[in-house]
């Protein structure tokens, strides 16, 4: 796997599960009757092996940020120049995951894995940039394997410090502009399905049109097929944003702690991260479901049935942050919800 | 309207859903990209009058607690004591709504609009009980036109203190054994479904089995066609708890006062409270679509897109309830977030 070897995930604790179920079966309402928010419960108890399962205080929120080379074949309706733009949005808190991350009261960090206009002058922002954005798919390998495997660590990185300093739900989310072509690409790839099932209109459909976005993903899957494993992979399509995405989650699961997932590319990160790391994305909890076309692709692929479904397409983590209150709600109400009442 | 006269319910307010489409259509993110959460605060903007719309910070739930006669014809697989006791878990926190509540920050009002069994002992529950617990609809009418009525006017003035005291969203909930063969049958008669469509298990199929159960439905259906109106249709069928969170809901628009409506029982109650004050529908947030199958045939006959659907059929105000953050959601977002960068 050059270079990057990773355990496989931990499995989720049988006993746990089980005892939440039994937990449930006793609890004051028919059976079943809070669906999904039960196997939610079920779920959480297989990650954290505790049941009840602790109730979430403590979300984070980390958005890499990279570029893509392929943007200068026409693969957005935007100018590459607007990750920069937005990644300065997000340190002054004015983008959308910076009101959702509040609005669950999580900490959000802003990652500079691979932007391709200067950043050093945000303070707000990590600097771990690998290289100042991939180069064109259309024409070669995105990055090297050793820069694919550096973005990788720096994913798992950032997880590991979260965690550290007390996080208990991690939340990846993603900025850069050109990265649906990239997620569809590798969703294609790791799912064996052709562009133009996986492709969609991203941000908005390139000035070129859709069948030139979809001639570009289809060359990135071409190219995927010379890939060796999952770093291969990342090194051949990328982003460096995908890739630090993809071991963050490796490492999330790895600590078992709860991680929810977010759109298209999160998608497509949590797919690299199952082959990185067997058993990874059986950890994830899928926080909606996009509607870019090749999150669903993915989703169906890794055996995931996201929380909500609202149509959205706008990456960064908002989706996720979103379905953080139905998790805390899942486990606090399986922790605090009174046995079967007696009949008077 | 046989003693309960209600005007229509307030437009909604077109310049303020005007100026939020515009504001979101000037924030930093591709146009549409936050689905239903734009939608939806262009809702609120439109309820409210305001936009941005008002981050709602107090929300509040009312839980209607109501028996119904049509139990001892078999038509739930609980006894009729169990509303009593399921009242006395929630008014000591151990309800799965008090858990949903406490975790938006919600106060819990328990309301006693028509339990059969005595609950005078119990000091955190709202005695405002008009009869103690309906007439079997297999016999005869649940209750008179004026108990209807008393009991529609129970839920308004409780919707209205709410209001009053700084509520600036409201969920209504319900507990009574055996409301969803009452709240199958207001549907099927409000929206012209027939029993088979509308009939689904409930708290589970009680022993006599699932045919007895639409059968009882089908009976409660026909006694409907001679009611002249909403009052008349809630005398005819119950129950007490559906009365008051008509009352309630109607109530609610009347004041702008955001209001998102939970499942089967709580659609029963949009619909008659449509009928009440036309346009009460249109100022509805559908929380959820619950699995009891009357819920969709209500939401589709009102025009209704619910937000979640996790296949929960518990009532109580928990669906809505989990819907909260997604509202507090879409106003901050609009609110708070900043307008496109310009690219540098």
């Amino acid at each position: 796997m050059s270079g990057v070897g990773f355990p496989p995930a931990p499995p989720l604790d049988a006993a746990a599960m089980a005892a939440a179920r039994r937990r449930w079966a006793s609890r004051a309402e028919p059976p079943g009757a809070l669906g999904r928010l039960e196997d939610l419960a079920v779920h959480l108890a297989g990650v954290t092996g505790r049941c009840p399962p602790p109730v979430p205080a403590s979300p984070a929120v980390a958005v890499f940020a990279g570029d893509h080379g392929v943007v200068a074949d026409g693969a957005s309706a935007w100018p590459q120049a607007v990750t920069a733009a937005m990644v300065e949005t997000m340190s002054a808190g004015g983008a959308a995951i910076c009101t959702l991350a509040d609005s669950i009261g999580a900490s959000v960090t802003v990652v500079d894995v691979g932007v391709a206009l200067p950043l050093e002058h945000l303070a707000n922002v990590r600097h771990e940039r690998v290289r100042p954005g991939t180069a064109s798919i259309a024409r070669g390998p995105a990055m090297t394997i050793a820069e694919a495997a550096d973005a990788v660590e720096a994913g798992g990185r950032i997880a590991g410090e979260l965690v550290e300093t007390g996080a208990d739900c991690l939340i990846g989310g993603d900025m850069g502009i050109g990265n649906t072509t990239a997620a569809a690409a590798i969703i294609g790839a790791a799912c064996d399905a052709p562009a133009e099932v996986v492709t969609g209109p991203g941000a908005g459909v390139p000035a070129a049109g859709s069948a030139h976005k979809q001639q570009l993903v289809a060359i990135a899957i071409d190219r995927a097929a010379d890939a060796a494993g999952p770093v291969e992979l990342l090194a051949q399509i990328g982003g460096l944003e995908i890739a630090a995405l993809a071991g963050f989650y490796v490492a999330a699961a790895g600590h078992r702690t709860l991680f929810i997932v977010d759109g298209a590319i999160a998608c497509a990160a949590l797919c690299v991260a199952d082959l990185l790391s067997p058993g990874t994305a059986g950890h994830a909890i899928a926080g909606h479901c996009s509607a870019e076309p090749a999150a669903a692709v993915a989703l169906d692929h890794l055996g995931l049935r996201p929380l909500l479904d609202l149509d959205l397409r706008l990456g960064e983590g908002t989706g996720a942050c979103l379905a953080f209150p139905l998790v805390r709600a899942a486990a606090a109400t399986l922790g605090q919800m009174a046995g079967l009442p007696e009949a008077p």
